[in-house]
C-alpha cells in the first residue's frame, strides 16, 4: 500500500507548491473578469481531464448565478462581444482549445487561460493568463528522491495529474473569492444545485 | 485576496485529513477488485461533480488498458456477471446512482462505492465501500475558527467540495498503486492517451 | 446494396405511419405546455438514443430562446414548481428516466412524456403523453413480407430505430409549430446557434 | 396545427429526396471501410446536432461489436495508422471537426466524411466522401410554394434539419447493410445494448 500513500502525499505537496506559486494579481484579474461578465455569457473550454475540471468550475459558477456554458455540450449558445471564455490547458498547446479560442477571439469575446505556459499558443491568444505550474524540474527531482526511497520507478503523479488537481482547487478557491465579493452564501449555491441526481 | 488563499489552504488541509483517515485495507480491496476486473467491463457511475471525478478516474483506467465506461455516455455497453461498478457519491443517497447500482446488482455485477457514509443506501447496496470523509463536525468547527480569523461568514469549501477534491486525489493515487502492481509506466499511459484534443 | 436501400425506404415508410398516427390534440397540448413554460425552466430527459433525440430537441428549443437543460450535462440547475420535464422513452419503462421523472414530479414540475406506451410507468407519471407508435405488430408483419421479398432475415429497423427517427422528426416539427406561434424566424434561430463548432 | 403536419411531411419528403440522391457506390465504399476497420478503432466526430447523429451511429456500431469512440467523451483513446474517422458535417466547414480530422490524418488514420459538400475543406481532407444533399435551391423553391399554400413565412425545416434527419436515416440504413454483410442479428445488437438506462 506504500504507493497509494506516497502518491497522495506527493500530489498534496505538489498541489500546495503549485497553488502557493500563483501570482495573486492574476487571480485578482480573473475574479474581476468574471464579476464583470455576470450579465454576459461565459463559455468554459478544455479537453480531456482539463475539460472535466472546467466542467466542475462551470457547475459552481452556475450555482452562483452566472450564465455559463461548456463547449461541446447541448446547451451552448452563440457568443460574441463582451462574453468571456475560460480555457484550461496545462500545456497551452491543446489544438481543439486553441481553435475554439481563436474563433471566440474573432467574434470579440475575451479569453482567460489557465495554463502552466504563458508563452504557449493558448497563452498568447488569451487576454489574461493565470499561470499554474504543473510538473516542473524541481518536482522531477523530488520524484527522483521519492523513487529512491520508495523503490518506485514511475512518477507518483503521472502525466498532467498535478496541474489537474491544482486547477480544481484553484477554481474552487476562486468560487469562494467570488462568494465573498458577491455576498453569496452556501444556501444560495444550494438553491441552484441540480434537483435530479 | 484573503479568501482565495484561505480557501485553497483550507481545501488542502481538509483533503489531507480526509485522505489520511482512509482505511488502507479498503484501498487494498478496491485495488484487487480492479485488477481482478482487468478482463471484464468496468462502469463508472456518479452525478454532478462526483460524476466528473468518476470520469477523470475512468480516463486514467483507460490509459492503463482497462475496459472502462461511463454511465450516460455514448459508448456504454451491456454489463453482467463479473463486471464491476464504481459509484461515487459523497452522501451515498444520490437517487440516479442508487437506481443504476440496483440494476447492476440485479444482473450480477459487483459494486464499489466511494462515499462518506457506509451506512447510506448506496453504501448498503455496495459489495465494497471505500469511506472518504467529507465535511464533518470537526471541519465545521475549523470553519468556524477560520471565519472568526478571516471575517468570512461562509465556508471556504462550500457544498461537497472537500469530498470531491479528496476523491480526485484518492482515485489518482489508486492509479499509481495500480501502475506499480501492474508494472505499467507513464509511457504506457501516454500511448493510450487521446490523440485528438 | 439492397439492404441499405430497403432499409431507408422501410424507415421512411414506418416514420410516415408513426407520424400520421399521432393525435393532433396531443401535439396541441405539448405546444401549449412549451409556450407556457417560456419563462420557466425546461429539462429534457432520456437514455441512450432517445436521450440523443432529446438533446437535438433541446438544442433547437435553446435556439428559440427557451431556458432548456439536459439531465446529466454540466449546466443543469435546480427545477421546481412551474418547470417542465420532457421525457422521451419508446418503451416508457427506462428506469433512470422514471426515477428522474418521479423526483421532478415530487418538486412540482410538470411532465410531458413522448412514448409508444401511454400506460407504461413513465406514461402514468406524466401530466401529458404524446403517443408515438414504434414497431408494432403490423410493422412486424410488414417486416415479414419485406424479408420474404428481400431475403433478409433481420428487421430493416432494428431495436427502437423507428421510434427514434420518428421522434426526431416529431420534435423538429414541433419546433416549426413553435416558430409559427411565437413569430420566430430562421434568422432568430441562427442568432442563438453556437458560434464555436 | 397546420404547421406541425406540413413540417413533418416536408421533412419526410426532403429526406426521401436526399436519401434517393445518394450514390450507392459511396455507401458501398463506406461499408467496406467500416468492415475493414472491425479490428481497429473507429472515432466519430461531429459538432452540434450532427455530433448527436454521430453518437447515435456510434451506439449502433458498438452494438455490432465495433471498437468505436466519440470525440470529446471520456473514453476516447489514442488513434493511429489503420484507424478510421467518421466525420459528419452538413457544410463540411465546421472548424473543430476540420481541426480534429487534420490531426487524425497526420497520425495515419483514414477519414470518411458525410457532408453535403464534397469540395468543402472537410470533404477535401477526407479519404472518402458520402455526399448527402441537405437544403438545396430546389428545396428552397419547394419551401416557397409550401409557404404560399400554408401562409408560413419560414422554412418548414430550419437550418440543417434536413441534413440531420437524413443522415440519421442514412447511418441507420448502413447499420442494416452491415448486419446483413456481417451476419449479425437483432439479438446480437440487444446483447450489447446498455443494461442500465
Amino acid at each position: 500500500m506504500l504507493a497509494f500513500k506516497e502518491a497522495y502525499k506527493e500530489i498534496l505537496n505538489a498541489a500546495e507548491k503549485a497553488l502557493s506559486g500563483i501570482n495573486e494579481e492574476q487571480i485578482e484579474h480573473m475574479t474581476e473578469f468574471l464579476i464583470n461578465s455576470y450579465e454576459n455569457r461565459i463559455l468554459v473550454i478544455g479537453a480531456g481531464r482539463s475539460g472535466l475540471i472546467g466542467k466542475s468550475f462551470a457547475m459552481r459558477l452556475m450555482h452562483l448565478g452566472f450564465h455559463v456554458y461548456v463547449l461541446g455540450e447541448t446547451i451552448t449558445p452563440s457568443i460574441g462581444k463582451g462574453d468571456l471564455i475560460i480555457a484550461i490547458s496545462g500545456s497551452g498547446s491543446t489544438q481543439l482549445s486553441i481553435t475554439a479560442s481563436m474563433i471566440a477571439k474573432n467574434v470579440g469575446a475575451s479569453i482567460i487561460a489557465i495554463t502552466s505556459y504563458p508563452n504557449s499558443e493558448l497563452g498568447r491568444i488569451a487576454d489574461h493568463v493565470v499561470q499554474l505550474k504543473g510538473r516542473t524540474k524541481l518536482a522531477k527531482e523530488t520524484d527522483y528522491f521519492l523513487r529512491q526511497i520508495t523503490g518506485l520507478h514511475e512518477p507518483l503523479a503521472p502525466l498532467a495529474t498535478i496541474f489537474e488537481v491544482s486547477s480544481l482547487i484553484l477554481c474552487d478557491s476562486v468560487i469562494v473569492e467570488l462568494m465573498v465579493r458577491m455576498g453569496k452564501t452556501e444556501e444560495d449555491l444550494r438553491n441552484e444545485h441540480a434537483t435530479i441526481e
